[in-house]
């Protein structure tokens, strides 16, 4: 055990804190073999994951599918609620999420920095899949790339992502009609904020956790209660703001929301302050608005909130005709303004 | 047009010499809206191109379908016979050619370094434009990122693939049995040898461009031949070598292999001997050998040599019962020797 506390005895690899990745660990010879075969496929196992051959082969019971891919870059790697593993298979299976699929298969590609250690590799792939197993996914094929030191930042992870789409629904944000009712699954701005505090050393990180986690079983729960979704979107990057502002700009609607209506946590208020950040754009990674015909709006907020995920779901606002493409937010004290995307970001490398 | 007589102007993103990449066009806002709207959209344009959603939806008619990623870290970014781009769609598109499946679509992913210059990642996406359309495959969805200057090397790139298996063909290092014949689709080492002249500025850079192409046509072509295909294995990171060194492995038969029977140009076997490398060792990106029902053979290697990229094609050994999990080469002087997997790479970062 180290002093984190997490045990490195379970990893077929023998490892300690003096084994590092090197160059050759991606060369294709005999350190690449051992590195798949008693690292990562101890760490993914599972029946379909196919390490001695070009890519692995899958049956798909239905003929719609959807297909996304992310690469993560979080720095730190490591932060309060998660690691850059985690974030990148809950990442990836929430993209799918949002196209209305049922998640079923990852890959899951490396590219490590020489001079990773082995035991924050281990770390990282234990949680890939601790997470995959918890989003009902399995990761089956994978690859692995080795730069030189200071060519890379320790290790960047790409997941593309594989669903199944089962219902006659069209989601899509060119699906958002005037009269739509936007629901959001619950607090903003704790991912964005949790890793500022982890990268910058900054006090309160201990107490705001990032959100990361996997939605697909509140959507499908959604889509299984009959609600007829129009459109639904994660808000990662640019968080909430810039996420409505995508979808009033494609749909060419007006969406209005009301900032008493949206959670956010009294210390990611406190946070955001300090650090002159605008909670409305910091990034989430496991919360999403969803669209919905008016009338279903309601019970639609009831099946979110028998999840845990979705415990403070709520309804923030409507969609309009006019003024197209327009985000406009009625504020706590009576006046309404216009969000606007912002040009660059407010934190670099959150994802 | 600048110096290497590219053209720049057919790009919608008014770029020249001082464009580069900055954190902010991996940020999510405007300037990330700017480079997918006006650089990869018109680039990859196609129908299915999804750049407005979290993912993409596709229809595929077959239950049966292989799945495969692969991240590219090669450097020099731009090589004799190709660039980043064209190997990251050949290479993902040949991954899904040697699980016997078509290729279909593709994702695209990049992670940007800060001061990327903007003229060189057009010429990167347009070279990845151009072989998927060769290949006839679609790049439907895609990510950016972007990370510091020095935490990165130019740009590196992910592309995973799906394809569809439409035959009952079981394709798999298992399925390789003692009497199969193995044939060799063309020469061997220049994707290795370019690579490391560009690198190098060696003077022979001139003279050994990359093998760098798709190869499912060409094994198409041998499906549909009716070829009893057992089994296929491209020759990229570790040559011709390590990939029948783990085939005997898996498949645990002895693999003999007749030196005079594969085609290695003088100018690579001349580049070789400075470098002091293997040919046999040295990475391809156009190149497989396929294992294939005896009687089969001939006509196999006749399918192939009708095509300009298997003319070169021959029959190099045959698998036996036993040594086990051996691979051997009889050389041209007759003595025969075992060739064993090399411990780490000679020639890092090829792909």
């Amino acid at each position: 055990m180290n002093k984190n506390n997490e045990d490195f005895s379970n990893c077929p690899l023998p490892i300690d804190s003096s084994s590092f990745i090197t160059l050759a660990h991606g060369g294709g010879g005999k350190l690449t073999h051992q590195l798949i075969e008693k690292l990562f496929r101890p760490a993914f196992n599972n029946s379909e994951l196919e390490t001695q051959h070009d890519g692995a082969v899958i049956n798909i019971p239905s003929e719609k599918l959807a297909l996304t891919t992310d690469s993560y870059v979080v720095r730190p790697l490591i932060f309060p609620g998660g690691n850059i593993g985690s974030l990148a298979v809950n990442g990836t299976v929430n993209d799918l999420a949002m196209c209305g699929a049922q998640p079923l298969y990852l890959t899951a590609a490396f590219i490590l920095e020489e001079g990773l250690p082995m035991e924050l590799l281990w770390t990282i792939v234990q949680a890939m899949k601790r997470s995959a197993d918890h989003a009902g996914v399995k990761i089956i094929t994978g690859d692995t790339k080795v730069v030189d030191k200071g060519k890379g930042d320790g290790i960047f992870i790409n997941t593309s992502g594989v669903g199944v789409i089962e219902h006659s629904l069209k989601i899509h944000p060119k699906s958002i009609q005037p009269g739509d009712v936007v629901l959001l699954s619950g607090d903003i701005g704790r991912h964005g904020i949790a890793i500022m505090a982890a990268r910058e050393g900054l006090g309160f990180q201990d107490q705001v956790e990032s959100d990361c986690a996997a939605v697909s079983h509140l959507v499908q729960n959604l889509i299984n209660a009959g609600i007829e979704i129009h459109c639904m979107r994660d808000l990662t990057r640019g968080g909430l703001a810039t996420a409505l502002i995508e979808m009033a700009q494609t749909s060419a609607v007006s969406i209005n929301i009301i900032e008493s209506e949206i959670p956010v946590r009294e210390d990611v208020k406190g946070a955001c302050e300090i650090l002159g950040l605008d909670p409305f754009y910091v990034a989430n990674e496991g919360r999403f608005v969803v669209f919905v015909k008016a009338d279903h709006a309601k019970y639609a907020m009831e099946v979110m909130r028998k999840d845990e995920l979705g415990s403070q779901a709520s309804i923030i606002g409507t969609v309009m005709e006019a003024p197209k493409e327009t985000v406009i937010l009625k504020t706590q004290i009576g006046t309404s303004r216009i969000l606007d995307m912002l040009s660059g970001e407010q934190l670099p490398r959150i994802c």
